[in-house]
């Protein structure tokens, strides 16, 4: 008798993804890592790949799957859990998932204490706070990769977020497979649905935490999770999740092609001395010379969090809708103007 | 003292949409109605231009706006109401529509009764019937242009029904500002919200029917608009709305600058005899690649409605995944293989 189908699942999608791990660890020639113990041209027979977990059912989950599959290939599999320091106790809940990650095998595996700070509100500075942890763990151990629990749920969450910043088909791109520097960070479960993970869990009989910030009404993400997300669900059927998985998807492969296209655009629409001519742009679709113009601004200084659809509208017109305006102030202390057929962006 | 602001605002968004009707009017050269009274070179001095009121809300403020702005500007208004026969007594209810148009001052003004079909669903069939019925009004008067009364707020709900098919930007696009053949369509309300013109209706005394199906939970969109959307809303704050139709603009410009990219690279990806290769194809950005995948298999007679992103992908792997797999079976009897570093999508 095989596993129970749920636990057949969850590791079918670490094994996916420790294959990539194996076939970029094999060609990869770029120094990863820089432990004491490894010289620049040493690299270690088999990479390490930690998991970051919370405890909670996803990561748990996520843990037990890296622990069964990880020595079949050779690849060694360690664990980080990090205490945010938000909740009182919340030192002994990372000691018991450390003792946990170490039952299922897992080895190097540490507890890290982190200080969240304020800026950007609270789950943006939960975040940064424990991606620096992450980053430092993976650092300080030589690993190759980083596998997060974030599921298809968490994912058409991310695209509801993005979408009420309405800012665009990149912040509806949701978070990636594969992310951050050289590629660290992977999550294997983005397809793969939460109840599956929990099923997981239980089908192993492994305890899992549920934190009371997933339930707590003053988090976005937790109102959008318990009554947002439900609501919709009800109103337009229960295919909304995977559709909002498959929007990241499809939004995140067309701002990439964008992207490109607006980085080839952008020289062709600069004149010698490397100012933007409004007549070369004017030509070129809106989408592309909005991400040229968006760029520039970024260049010019405008930090990209605060620069909205709104501004680069306007910056647009002195292009599109010419008629004498005036210098549009932009984020940054950054100035658009239009002067003789040329847009000139910089720091006032 | 001027008017009361709602009624100021839809003028102002009335207005607007009339200034362009008259600049495409003027340009326009190709020849756009056909009525007995007119030789194809004999252009009437003043357009016409026509509501379409269900007596709503919405769009008896659009009929109120256009019957005040249209006579400032030269432009003939009439009016048109469709019965679609769905409710007891919608024939005497579209007459009362009637009557209220001809009170505002619009001629000519009339109703259209529609039999409304199955295909697609009750609410696709009851659109197609009143589209048909909008398009044989337009051409029977030689109206310019037909103005329709979607606001924000039907814009919001659009963007959120495109979402739920998870099939990609151009779904996410709504409704254009100017649609139909030779633009016909024109929506001066996509940036009013729905409460505006409530209160432009009120602040005119303007009786308004509110269509029971509005609030039928039996209706998708019904249940989109009464529990969706205000749950999204508690969760993600008031701005909800407004972002998703800044999202349908946003995804609208990136789709078409997509579309174009695509219709440009399908000639360069072609062989000789017309066969896509597959190692051109395979250098593509995959936003532009899928695109042309989808335009071929359309083109080989598969109904774009039936063509899912999942089918696109299927052949798409026919491609980056290639390992020798079978003919991939699409809708419409079209089926796609690789033959020879060819990719072959015809109907079989």
């Amino acid at each position: 008798m095989g596993p129970h189908p749920a636990v057949a699942a969850i590791r079918l999608a670490v094994r996916r993804v420790l294959h990539d791990i194996l076939d970029d660890h094999l060609t990869d020639d770029t120094e990863t890592s820089a432990t004491p113990a490894q010289t620049p041209h040493e690299r270690p027979p088999s990479p390490l790949v930690l998991v970051a977990c919370s405890g909670g059912a996803d990561s748990m989950a996520l843990a037990s799957a890296l622990a069964f599959e990880a020595p079949k290939l050779g690849i060694r599999a360690g664990g980080i859990t990090v205490d945010h320091g938000l909740q009182p106790g919340s030192d002994l809940r990372a000691e018991e998932v450390v003792l946990r990650l170490r039952e299922l095998g897992l080895d190097p595996v540490e507890s890290a204490a982190v200080t969240v700070g304020r800026e950007g509100g609270p789950e943006a500075a939960a975040r940064d706070a424990r991606y620096a942890a992450l980053d430092d763990a993976a650092e300080r151990h030589g690993a190759f990769a980083v596998l997060l629990g974030h599921t298809r749920d968490d994912q058409a969450e991310t695209v509801l977020l993005g979408l009420a910043r309405g800012s665009g088909i990149r912040s509806l791109s949701g978070m990636a497979a594969v992310s951050g520097a050289d590629g660290r960070y992977r999550r294997p479960f983005l397809q793969l649905d939460r109840q599956t993970a929990r099923k997981a869990c239980m089908a192993q009989s492994l305890p899992v935490w549920d934190d009371p910030h997933n339930t707590d009404p003053a988090y976005t993400r937790s109102r959008l999770r318990h009554e947002g997300l439900p609501a919709l669900e009800k109103a337009l059927g229960k295919g909304v999740v995977e559709a909002l998985a498959r929007t990241a998807q499809l939004s995140r492969d067309d701002a990439d092609a964008l992207d490109s296209w607006a980085g080839q655009a952008e020289a062709s629409v600069r004149d010698a001395t490397g100012l933007l001519e409004c007549a070369k742009l004017h030509a070129l679709p809106p989408a592309v010379r909005r991400r040229i113009l968006r760029r520039a601004a970024i260049e010019a200084g405008a930090p990209a969090g605060s620069l909205f659809a709104r501004h680069i509208e306007e910056v647009d017109r002195l292009i599109t809708g010419w008629r004498g305006q005036g210098a549009i102030n932009l984020p940054g202390r950054v100035v658009a103007q239009r002067q003789g057929g040329r847009l000139v962006i910089r720091q006032g």
